[in-house]
């Protein structure tokens, strides 16, 4: 009889954005004039950079003829693409990542979704909440957690991030394995200095962990102080994979291609306590289960580090970041806590002991306007709405003035 | 302690195709003058159809303009190209699949690996021998096989594929829960008939068992009377799940576009044996750990269908095809047994008791031609070679012609 991963049935059903949607379009039903302005899931709203689309039409032409055309490709990814992600992200910044630890791959959400089955299934999991659900619900589904309870699954240590340790996840007091950490965060859009991805890097290496660093968002800094890498951080090559995507720093969302950094110096441990490359089982699993990115798309992303294409993603960045200071500012105004904004596209607020869901429904029945109730993100973000900057600057200015209008 | 997950120190290191560049390389260098023929991997060569590219492009201009930009779109999939899948290659051949049971993909390789997440550890699983690498080794990852001993894994059953069965699995004598076919095959080329496919859809249904249908090379199907997707046999909605892709059909081995048919009809067991929803639990697997195929991608294969561009593939197919028919001819010629070639773009060969990576030196020092020993995909394989028909037509006639002289 052919069965089921029993460890499926343990998994929450995850309504988040699809009971978002459903209020939403209920709301637009019962008031069809409204212009709602969806500043809740975190999707970029502009287009492709001129640079990006150049190469990206390039890439297309070649695959037009026999001579030019390419087949199959190194599942790691072009080389092309893999120097100058090394060169210009790592190398550039001081942090010494040679081409061949780079895995190109579709996306950060597939790579922190399947990284997770290099390891024993009964490792100690650390992930922070609130959090990207793909980190914890991957993990539920390999069978490194008991059941769901009170909004959590048993065996997994949650890592509050609370206004208390201003939504920094502090160091576990058990000995964990695998650590789940993402600067800019989201949800919060908190960033974590060089002194704390240092504590970090040291409890990996006295505890023989490993940490998950997901910089989806790294291209939101503009806080030269703050590290952009992981590999910033000395020592950290041994205890640390970093997820990197073109999602938010290019647009690619649509378009898809991420990559992950596995240093050749990170080691991991067989059962009899022996290292093993992390770097070689990656590459394995990499190599088995997938294919490679797209020609094309690779040639886009390698014009992402063109000097117009830098530019012009740069630009891109600029515009919703100065739409996160007009959030930011409006926030302020109402006299709300929030955090982020600053060195990140999400708004992270504090309800004042509003329930995040009441928060949600006030914004959109008084002011047409779309966030994503912190409930959904764990049991930490209960009391929190997040707003994002990915919208139109008309939009966004347009949105503050009616939730002035509402909240006054 | 972060712990590996052992079962990959199971894996038996796979140096197939590197084995064969580096001899490949070797006998380039002592031989410089040599124009090598390479009919070994599987890889199209020839440009994407006119209809695709045109697609491609305007996928791509789309995503140049803020009001036509497409940020994340739906994982499973954009409704038009699911909408011309369902009817082209199902309802059109009297298989009742609907748009919401094909998931769009990246490529059959990350699906048909991917998809054992979806059971429990202990099932029992029958693999083809010889077979495409993937299916077994991403079970040994998963941990479902012991210890590779004399060529093969512990805990597996092998379904040998032999002259003596025509080359086509015979129903397992054991109970086994999960089924991996592949017609027309990779990389014997043979094809399963209407009865072949209904034996097995009975198979399934009296042991609850589930069959994993590796359809890939379907569009090389020139018989009518043969099937080109399980589908077609009564029942199978119950008891199969069907890969497809459009790298053979369509020349996307660089581009990335496949996809996976799960009815809805399909029912799995929990551990108490009650019915369980594969197509609920795949897509839950696949909004978890997979974020969709590039908008532009997808534009491409849409193309694929348009009356265009179903000429301008199926003349592709016809182009290998002929070349097919020119190997398989020389092969009879020299009076080498073989299978394949008809409706298959590989052509299996019987060294008559040489050992393949005899008939692989043989080949490639008496003739520079590069083909693939059989003994890398199974035990099953060790006398025999795999000719595919990817090339250019001049390239195959000259590498039919050295052979020739070769063998004489």
């Amino acid at each position: 009889m052919i069965r089921a991963n029993d460890n499926y049935s343990k998994l929450k059903a995850s309504y988040l954005f699809s009971d978002i949607a459903k209020k939403v379009n209920e709301y637009q039903q019962q008031n069809p004039d409204v212009h709602i302005i969806r500043l809740g899931i975190g999707d970029v709203t502009r287009a492709l950079a001129p640079a990006v689309i150049k190469g990206f039409h390039e890439g297309v032409d070649e695959m037009a003829n026999d001579v030019t055309f390419r087949g199959y490709g190194p599942e790691q990814g072009y080389a092309f693409l893999r120097e100058a992600i090394a060169k210009n992200d790592f190398q550039d910044r001081g942090a010494d990542i040679l081409p061949d630890e780079i895995f190109v791959s579709d996306g950060a959400k597939c790579d922190t979704g399947n990284f997770q089955e290099l390891f024993a299934k009964d490792i100690k999991v650390a992930i922070p909440d609130p959090v990207y659900p793909a980190y914890l619900d991957t993990n539920v589904m390999a069978g490194r957690t008991g059941e769901y309870e009170n909004g959590r699954y048993n065996g997994i240590v949650y890592m509050d991030c609370l206004k208390e340790n201003n939504f920094l996840p502090n160091l576990p007091d058990e000995q964990v394995d695998l650590i789940y950490l993402c600067f800019p965060n989201n949800p919060t859009g908190s960033t974590a200095t060089k002194k704390v991805l240092t504590a970090w890097v040291e409890y990996a290496k006295e505890n023989h962990a490993l940490i998950l660093f997901d910089a989806a968002y790294e291209s939101f800094i503009r806080d030269e102080a703050l590290p952009k890498t992981i590999y910033e951080i000395t020592g950290a090559k041994e205890v640390a994979v970093e997820f990197r995507s073109f999602s938010k720093t290019a647009g690619f969302t649509g378009t898809r291609c991420g990559f992950t950094v596995i240093p050749k110096d990170c080691m991991i441990y067989d059962s009899k306590g022996e290292k093993i490359s992390l770097h070689a089982m990656w590459n394995r699993r990499h190599i088995t289960k997938f294919n490679g990115v797209s020609y094309p798309v690779q040639k886009a992303a390698q014009a992402v580090y063109s000097e117009e294409g830098h530019a012009q993603v740069k630009s891109q960045i600029a515009y919703y970041l100065n739409n996160a200071d007009i959030i930011s500012k409006t926030i302020e105004s109402f006299g709300f806590d929030y955090i982020g904004g600053k060195n990140s596209p999400y708004i992270w607020i504090d309800g004042a002991g509003r329930d995040s869901w009441d928060f949600f429904d006030l914004l959109l029945t008084k002011a047409g306007v779309v966030c994503t109730p912190g409930g959904g993100f764990g049991r930490c973000g209960k009391y929190y709405i997040r707003i994002s900057a990915f919208n139109s600057l008309e939009n966004v200015i347009l949105a503050m003035d009616r939730l002035k209008e509402a909240l006054k």
